[in-house]
């Protein structure tokens, strides 16, 4: 990740407010708000503004509840039974926004969770900068034979030193024709003086989408678990998982209590299906269980009992 | 309005609140930050919480048009500029979250507004206050002959009276027979203390549509904006527009530059229907306009007639 | 359940309709179209329109995954398999909407489920049905001594009809001084003819929350199941589970295929937390598991038990 | 466009499909239901489901409004009605289903529209199809100087050819490129025998953004209508106009009615600001009008000098 001069000076600027305000805060994500943390090789999260925390969740839930939450005494204690219980309404009272750098074909995975807020770089209004993803080589893997949408190996050698130079080929030829159709480059310079450039909203689209975009993305908390769920899983493409990855971490800054529950409960969780609960049962009493009457496919079967760690039972 | 003592001890202590923090504050706001602003006979609006002010919304603009924004050098042309054209994004990177205190029957009108979080407080946990919402006089108005959702005359003396009695009266006795069934008066004494009490979720269905409930309601300030268009305007119900009216002086204090272009665009603007655009371009010719061939109906024409000030006009 | 002869007829019009569709359909629910099914004492559902079927979800899901679905050779495997995983986005092609007739308080809890539309009767404009729901004996529950918002024991004799007493004298008697104040009976009979009424927004508040309301309500399959999830489910209040059980009725005739799914992944499935599954291992092993060792609440241990049928093990 | 012998069999089945059914329909939308209109070079929109017509608007609005809309005598007066006044939920009561063939950069625009359902062709999945947009010569417009995010001039000659040939040779090469990395031709076919090909999920991102995708994109009417209107109009891409604007013809044979308002007040229709509504009263009462007390940038002024045909106003 490489700050241009600006985004350096624009991120010590906005480090070095101190303002009062009787809003409740959240000390450990104050230490690192704005703060660009690297992802892949060009792109960064940062966490530029928050509202609410751990408390905030408590607050809402004693309003719903009233005088019937005073029993359970802690706040530890209201937020696991409020994540175990699916109690959404109350983790939806905190926000947080960051902003984004990230590969548009990662973008375009994003942007299919509808329940946040959105402002992209628009490449109508301006020149996109000269950035691409190019995969390390421990992360160019092969198509998974048995996964439709998976990795298998990783590619070696010959090949892998292949496949970057396309990759790195192609990026760099059509972004250099990209500002030749603009008759600009990407620093502002004017390439020829006479000429007259393509529309930028037509040009962009010779780029790969490799290319780098970035935006302000803000969500709620109840979303955000949702969000890091499935693309903090380990079935996520690699990419979208790094920054996911990186969001966890300043989940547990923002909103510690909730981030244990949320770690026990749903990451850490299984959910198990009417049949499968079955086959369960007859484990726990020491009786014979077979895919044949359980009404499992064979897919299902294996992915249960990798789940009770009884690898002697895969099929 | 009449706050509990351990309402009132809540307040102080989260206004005596004192953190430092490197977010963005909007301090006029903050001055009026968890004080309950009295609505109605014993409703309130509290903020009690908010994330980002008016540079935010110029900042997520600047980033979704880079470099295509530096000619509107203010803040204040860039916030008019994408109220006017419409753009929405920028403004959903603020929130609010109110803590509101309102009838039943008024809830049931607010909730319709979908896109935003609610945390109300639950009968079927706790036992709801004992306060009914009661019309002043001079709030008592008679069915509208002429608009089926509209109020008319003011009623006066006798009938007046009787009405608010009855009000009263009605109110009263089901909150009474709530307490009865419930066994346990709102204040926690038992009634019979060798009898059972009907379960809460059962017993609120006695209850009137007067009787006032609270929430926390948070939003973003885009859906805020639409919200108080609809609610602050004239034809809203008297009752929703007492809150919406507390809640446009916050936006005020909030987002000051934003709130005068949401009124000079939104609550103080009008739409002009392609027909209505063709007699006012007629008008200012001097040209004859009838309504007989504008293929405006006559509601229609009356309405374009009284934006325009010409009452002249109207039939 | 009492419909008026309006009502009858435009139901019998409505099922007598018959057009030719390019348009998928599904038999089943054809056959029950418009049908009002009774609930509760005055209540009723009405499917009164829908868009898509079990093959809509099929195609959807081909549609993503290209030739990658080719493998799963059946519709049946391949919607087992989207439930099964969480796959939201093809749920969503399909489309349903009720025509509901509840109580007021029951449809205050339903309308948190915001991802809907919805229509509902003002109460603005027209005079609300002179209709309230009174439950029968066997549903006069008094309140749980161990669950803030659930049910004990049936109340019995004297107090069951002092109770049912209670809710019928005081719904009536606000529903005759709410046509007192409106100066018109709910026929359309003006009761003072020299008298003028109360608004209609205003004297609505003199009702009861056990007044029934009707609305059209229309939401995409994901979000009926998830609906259905939360509210046919044990824990909730009897009076919604009324209707969400004959709505699970209408998702069976609509989408058979999905409607077996759903109801093995999620109305029977269960969630297990990191730390429940750690137990299970151990029981599966016959190692001893005690609540000590185990990070688990009290009241976790024990719906963890339950949910296995080990009531030996319940503390 | 082209469609594979695969499409053009789907669309002759499901177009000789007859089903009987009760619901309403609408005819004119029946007749061009699953065919494929063509947009661009290569793309299409298909209507494939469709749910409600003009009479569900009315039968949702009348149930709301009870016996308060019998005065307003004609579906046609109702819905105008509707529209004028923005009263929005009706218009949710119907749902349209499209399946869109579209370049990336579009759609990319095209899912800022969040309050809809999507299911895109995935391409970690399976092998995108190889083909891309490339303009017509009239549609290949220089930056504007003026506006921002606009076309200026056609571009001619030399550089037209120029930008083409950039266009064409850069995809095409990506293109092969991308087959060479996933070691198989978009048929099937495997390049290398003993080779082995990188992940689908990786591959992809050496495409450029005009390369086509699919997607079914299904949504209800009122949001349909918001996103026409800003879509349809003359500031927005022309390549998502394209497609806007064969959906307006849809949206015509779906629900005439709202399609007549919808042009009247929407589309036709134009905002006026409190500060434009001053100069307007003043034109028409013969007033001299300038810009100097007008409170007016003179941007917002020569646009209602534009809206008004007065174009010997314009600054």
């Amino acid at each position: 990740m490489k700050l241009t001069k600006e985004q350096l000076e624009e991120i010590k600027d906005q480090q070095s407010q101190k303002y009062n305000t009787k809003r409740v805060t959240a000390p450990e994500l104050e230490n690192i708000l704005y703060e660009a943390i690297p992802i892949l090789d060009h792109g960064f999260i940062r966490v530029v503004d928050y509202m609410g925390n751990d408390t905030s969740i408590v607050q809402a839930a004693r309003v719903s509840y009233g005088k019937g939450t005073k029993k359970v005494n802690t706040d530890s204690g209201l937020i696991k039974y409020l994540m175990r219980h699916w109690h959404s309404t109350p983790f939806e009272m905190c926000e947080i926004k960051y902003h984004v750098k990230l590969p548009i074909f990662i973008a375009r995975q994003w942007i299919r969770h509808r329940t946040a807020n959105v402002n992209e770089y628009s490449a109508r209004y301006s020149i996109l900068d000269k950035e691409f993803y190019l995969p390390k080589p421990e992360n160019l893997a092969a198509q998974s034979q048995i996964n439709r949408q998976g990795r298998g190996d990783i590619l070696e050698g010959d090949q892998a030193k292949k496949v970057l130079d396309l990759l790195k080929t192609d990026a760099e030829r059509t972004y250099n024709n990209y500002e030749e159709m603009l008759n600009e480059r990407y620093d502002g310079t004017i390439i020829n003086k006479d000429g007259v450039g393509l529309a930028r909203e037509l040009a962009r689209m010779n780029l790969t989408l490799n290319t780098y975009t970035q935006w302000y993305w803000k969500t709620d908390l109840l979303n955000l678990m949702n969000f890091l769920r499935l693309r903090a899983d380990s079935h996520a493409q690699y990419e979208i998982r790094a920054y996911a990855e990186a969001m966890l971490d300043t989940l547990k800054k923002w909103v510690p209590i909730t981030y244990e529950a949320f770690m026990d409960y749903r990451v850490g969780g299984t959910e198990i299906s009417a049949k499968g609960k079955l086959i369960i049962k007859k484990l726990i009493k020491g009786e014979k269980v077979s895919i044949d009457d359980s009404g499992l496919s064979k897919r299902e079967w294996n992915e249960l009992m990798i789940s009770l760690d009884l690898k002697d039972k895969l099929i």
